[in-house]
């Protein structure tokens, strides 16, 4: 029997994140494989493959002319975290093919640094190192007078998927209670899972802690506009983590850098940012460089769960770890 | 009959710590309240109440001369986070006085900056502002090569006291693996809690984050001396978070700040820090003004457990909240 | 516009279990409802509502050509909690529409009852009080000699589904190392939800407790055999509690009557049991009729979930609370 | 060095309940042992130890004038569960002499009982099994018209000690809110613990389920009397887990024969109970012979936390596995 054929092209995810030595071999145990990296596989690589193509590992466009020709395709597993739009999602549904991306491998990466962005900002550990290097500290309560605690707080998510399903766990020892406000989930189903539903409107106004998780939809860009980022309860700790298109950016730097709010910021509108942009000159915000998700960890759990996966489906199995695009909302997503 | 008479004696507290309205209001149902703020107690306004005194609240010196001469005494509640040395422990144990400190209630405000500052130190959060505004950050996995991750770590508590039982529920949903090192507890009880009993030498030498928590004691002091912090893993997160009195501090902050392994340093062997102390001008080392317990919500806590126990303690109950002290252990302890 | 169709169909399930006046009250204000009880709904009803049908509740047999006659058809919510083969799974897959089960919903009272039956059978509870009314009761450690436990024990869930993932949290305080074989599950899957993948054969003969929760499928049926079961850890609790189909079930009565290993039996290949049916004769095992899954507070369950994913279907969203037929899975189930 | 004295004197308890060969082994490695068992030890006996004992295993009556001539004792170790009158606490505690009770060793054994017997009641386990063998069962949800589940239970605990602490874990995962009264208790320890303070009135008329958890003492003996049985809600489930005399055993009895509420009884007022007693006639009562905490594994855990609490009493530090006496409520217990 011939083994199957494996796509792999993963750009812009190198061989170190998604094919080192390991994850080689036990590809080479399953299937035959055929790679590409540096770059998108060009198309005659991939009008090459298609005919007989079971695994597609990477972002490939996929649109139904290319599922037309596809027959023994089985799983796409998208190795990013978001949905991009040049997949037919319906049509590889309809045809029982397993679309598949990574976002549940890098979820807890981001949740640890949203953890640590929280409490940096609720204690002011972004600004104590400073005070300490000028000689202007103060020491115990006469330095805390601005400090606040995740324990027993009221924290809001901003959208309840990977993301949130990561971070809530962090929060729960902490004894926060979690407001949740998704328009894709129902008041029951949250309240089933300890969380607490709440409007747009009170996810703004109540909370000390605002954690930003949602994905941008050709919905939802730019949605937090600056009367509704004006709403945000004074001095609330609020922590862009998710896409940066869902606010108005613009405006919430520039509010956050008049104190209006404390925030950390991890994902820009376009990146690398200029090396210009005023942004970078705005006082009080705590940046970082996209960092929240991709450490090594995260790309070992790529590793690990796409072989578990690609495993599943090979064998006619449901695949357990990458998560599933839903049609519905896959083609709604707004990928760069 | 005359209600009890409780003593309020708490400075360095002073009445925004332990002695809001509320509190004021409480104590005052249960008892006829002395109280004195700003300094210690004088001489003869202690003398004045010996003989009378159910409950003292602060750290009045209690020696065996003075517990003679209060016979109706009960409890001792230090609203500090240690034992002081001016309490005949012994003998207010043989008398069935209580004896408690409210360590327990600063603990949860530390082992939260505990947690914020080992993701700082893992996940680079306490550079990328900076490198951020000098624009020279890289993004994703290029920002991340030497960044790591409290997930599935294997963490190590030096002393497992009131903080170390705080911070270990707060680490328990990132699946660390915790070890401790703490000759005051058997191997067996640490076992039960979960733990990994080991050795200073282990303790040291294998997991990529330490917690020093430990009090200090006549026998410990400066006890992590040059030798010993040498064979710290290379590259491990190490927080500062109990007394720096443990360690040869400026030995500690020296190997820090050539980037031998990355330190967190909340707590220092004189307080303030003199102005040209070179420690502040040490690169590397993430540094904060004994910040990590002293919030408002800190003291919110003391208030409460300390009004629960005198309450227990005069209704002939056992004390519930605070911490008691063990004569043999107290004696031990070095406070400032 | 007009309000979107909904069928109920859900015999045997009756009015009180999935149509309160609650449930009804909601339906209607969701859509126009068509209901039929106590038998299966007639072809001519069935063949009304095709044209319009946008959500069917119950266990209606969908064809492909009854499929293509449902053109605006959307969602099949199963208010039982198995799959039944009167559905073309692959069809329905392909033309978006959501097929839908309860089991979730009956998984937590099966889960409660499993444990009852095995701190029963491990500590003697099914007949300390037969024993004390013939005044043949022995007192403490006397009447305890073969009594065991469920804190520490190896455990192992024989399928890991929605019973199991019921079931792990209820043994999960009592520190049991738990132990899954499941072929359609991957070992890392397994170990990631903390879960110690294991062989057939080393789940019939090392652990102490044994939870049978497998599904029948057309590949499984009597797989338990004779000789499969004779290799049961000697005095195991071995809990019966998915379907009888798995093992066969005369030598699991016989081996369980003879003392081989203790047993809970609550399913049976036929039901209700025939009144002469030996079985009923055989000592030992722990019998009931049926009971584990069907009480309100699960029917009530499925009230809320089929409301809840009703909603999100119509409203073009995935479903939340339901499971949802695997194509590939759900025709391999053997349902009554 | 001489080694310390250690004396045993365990009766009721015998060598393989506290004495196997590892154990044996390991107090000979710490000391030099005098051993008694099968009576209390004969006051020659005691009279040969008493000047140079360090520990005492066991319940030697140990009055002050025993405590006077026993200069070097420095803890004494009960190995039964409760506090018998035949020490003079509050010397004991003046001369720092540590007192262990194994409370917390038979207590996960009791919580596991509780659970089984409340699921048994609650879901009608303890009678499905007689009414299957008589040909009467009714299948489902036929069978289970007066079920009850522990989802998401109100349930109350009268007594909040080693057995309300081993107990609330196990109910956690069922969603269950806690009801505590403990007049020992405070409120806001309580609501720390994430349970609800009540009222005995509330928690006799509110819950389904109620766990009788509380000791004997000289102040509560019989309190539960029929007039407050007659408040409990109808149809709940009644575990007497502890002691019977803390309710009005006959009337308790009958209430639960009438079918008022439903009852598990481990306990009696007298056991053995006598062959004739009518109480085992009584109708409906689900009863054991007190073997709720008597099994192996607690023997195992009294042995490793007496141990262990040996060696660190040894060591001159504080004991860590066994309860702790306190004196102003050790004396108040009523042991038989």
């Amino acid at each position: 029997m011939t083994k199957p054929l494996i796509f792999l092209d993963p750009h812009p995810r190198n061989e170190m994140m998604v094919y080192d030595q390991a994850t080689e071999d036990t590809l080479n145990q399953m299937g035959r494989v055929v790679a590409h990296f540096g770059s998108r596989a060009p198309d005659h690589l991939v009008d090459d493959i298609l005919s007989e193509v079971e695994i597609i590992i990477g972002q490939t466009a996929m649109p139904k002319e290319r599922l037309d020709r596809a027959p023994r395709l089985r799983g796409i597993l998208n190795v990013k975290a978001n949905w991009e739009p040049n997949i037919d999602y319906a049509e590889a549904h309809a045809r029982g093919i397993h679309v598949l991306s990574a976002a549940p491998c890098m979820a807890p990466a981001v949740a640890e640094y949203c953890v640590g962005q929280a409490i940096m900002l609720a204690r002011g550990l972004h600004t104590s190192d400073g005070l300490f290097r000028d000689g202007s500290e103060a020491y115990g309560i006469a330095g805390n007078e601005t400090a606040y605690s995740l324990y027993g707080a009221d924290v809001a998510l901003l959208g309840y998927g990977n993301l949130g399903r990561a971070l809530a766990p962090l929060l729960q020892p902490f004894g926060c209670r979690i407001m949740v406000h998704d328009p894709w989930l129902s008041d029951s189903y949250l309240r089933n899972e300890g969380l607490e539903p709440v409007s747009l409107e009170h996810l703004l106004t109540r909370p000390k802690f605002i954690f930003l998780l949602a994905g941008v939809t050709s919905e939802n860009e730019g949605f937090l506009n600056r009367s509704k980022l004006e709403t945000i309860r004074p001095d609330s700790s609020v922590i862009l983590a998710s896409r940066a298109e869902i606010v108005s950016f613009p405006d919430f730097v520039e509010l956050a850098g008049e104190g209006r709010f404390r925030a950390a910021v991890d994902v820009f509108p376009q990146e690398p940012v200029a090396p210009d942009d005023p942004v970078r000159m705005t006082p009080k915000v705590l940046y970082s460089a996209h960092l929240a998700g991709g450490i090594r960890p995260s790309y070992a759990r790529i590793r690990e769960a796409m072989l578990d996966d690609v495993g599943q489906i090979l064998k006619g199995l449901p695949p357990l770890r990458m998560q599933r695009a839903e049609p519905s909302l896959a083609g709604k997503m707004r990928s760069r």
